[in-house]
């Protein structure tokens, strides 16, 4: 029986495994961020909306066009996606559906999804969070299947337990998690930089829960299926958080638009290529306001652009 | 201009005077937490369902008539509901529509809606998840309007920069927010009672935080429109809370099911009976599995008590 069960838990499939395979196989550590604003659609996707009818419906379906003709475009250079919940949800029902619409594109295009709404809740409710956005939801009616996320980033403010349940998720479902350990905005420093009293700040704090959470999901890759957000805008700090937590999978966001640069993040890569994972999305999506042609085209150029300074650095 | 300006500022609507009259003219500071499971719906909802189709739509209808009969049931003894999100999202598309359905009913009752999504991220982001809760959002088929609730609880671990556009868009709908402090789950010890260098514990500072936010929000009740999330599981903290904060209203979570008691909770009314808001929701929406009867009578029954035990307090 002990063999059975440790041979069960080898062959349990790792997100970081599947990661790592996907980053070497495409040759890319980049992530397409997906953060549609309405007002800043490509051209081709607001006709694609329907002529008439619920502006919350045409909005999600221009929404979802934008988002296939980027992935379209920028996907071949690019390992996942990354759709910023908040972009979808803010057009209600439609743009839930639109949001299952891009991800099921994103897959059939090879690539990864990392759901990024933050997510963070008491148990219980962390629980549901994690049905609908890696699971499923048991009902009278029948499983209800969620966005089936390959990953998720989440909030660590409300503690261990309450990250357990989206861990213990994570794990059944072979999917990853990104838990918030320092954040890309300047105000990042208010909270996650002060300092302890036993020493350290709140952010290296974090990085120890998240190694220490990641332990047991380290797969043949020699990665954890916990990952953390670390900013890229704060590089000074990238030696340190790779110390405190060596198998962690760094998302990197804050590339381009936010500021940060891909040559400072050197450090990420120590354990691998698929160790560090470069995260853009306004700096791609708008890249031919600043150089102008045609959308798709800039896109791409620009996404492979970041794409090599990702992987002549790992 | 300058007295047109104070003027304008004067009749600006304040979320916090808005809930301090609905407090005093309902006679309760009960709020009706609707965090629907579907494995746990009353039986009327669950026949309220189509007898045929998909599961995510049959599971939402079933979780939006449940929702309804409890705030038909428990109303009339609450001042607001505060849809958990995390229940409704992970149905998907058909979940969000429910949520704007229970939300709807919930203001047709003349409760007051607080989105209980706990939403937080970098600066833009946050204002998109504010226009999805509490504003609107500009397309070029039209604005698409959120879902409007009246409040949010959000997370601050992103900084202040990221709490500013949702304080703004708070403002400017004449909405609240409620900040997350210190929360009633075990974990929250980890990180929230974390004792900082330059003294006292995280949550304090985030107390300070808040209190500092709300500063230029406070209506004529003497009440600000931002508030905290301080979990009720956690009296002790309450008298240096009130400190701290002393015109913040309190949205007190733990109630019931996650063990807190109301008697504890006397420090939060200091300012008045709208500075604190007792939450509870399975104590409320499962009273019938310990008391037995109806659903819904043991569910105002139960909700009559909560409402009674908070009023004698403040």
């Amino acid at each position: 029986m002990i063999e059975r069960a440790a041979s069960d838990s080898g062959q349990r499939p790792h997100f970081a495994d599947a990661l790592a395979a996907r980053v070497a196989a495409r040759e890319t550590q980049l992530v397409l961020g997906l953060d549609p604003d309405p007002a800043r659609l490509w051209p081709a996707a607001l006709e694609a909306a329907p002529e008439h009818g619920d502006p919350a419906q045409r909005a999600a379906a221009a929404v979802a066009a934008h988002c296939r003709a980027l992935i379209d475009a920028a996907g071949p250079e690019c390992v996942a996606v990354k759709p910023q919940l908040a972009c979808f949800e803010r057009l209600g029902a439609p743009g839930w559906r639109a949001l299952a619409d891009v991800a099921e594109h994103a897959r059939a295009a090879g690539l990864l999804v990392i759901a990024d709404g933050k997510r963070g809740d008491v148990p219980l409710t962390a629980a549901a969070y994690a049905q609908g956005l890696l699971g499923a939801v048991p009902t009278p009616f029948g499983e209800v299947g969620g966005l089936r996320a390959d990953a998720a980033t989440v909030n660590p403010l409300l503690g261990i337990d309450a990250l357990e349940p989206l861990v213990a998720a994570a794990l059944t479902a072979g999917a990853g998690l990104f838990v918030l350990v320092r954040t890309s905005n300047p105000g990042a420093a208010d909270i996650q930089d002060l300092a302890l009293a036993d020493g350290g700040s709140l952010w290296m704090r974090l990085a120890t829960i998240v190694a220490h959470l990641g332990e047991s999901a380290i797969g043949t890759s020699g990665l954890s299926d916990i990952g953390a957000v670390v900013g890229a805008t704060a590089p000074e700090h990238l030696a340190r958080m790779r110390e405190l937590m060596p198998h962690t999978v760094f998302l990197l966001p804050g590339i381009g638009a936010q500021g940060g640069s891909v040559e400072a993040l050197a450090p990420a890569f120590a354990p691998g290529r698929a160790g560090g994972l470069v995260t853009a999305s306004r700096s791609i999506a708008n890249a031919h306001e600043a150089a102008g042609g045609d959308p798709a085209e800039a896109a791409r150029a620009e996404a492979a652009r970041l794409r090599a300074a990702a992987w002549t650095l790992a």
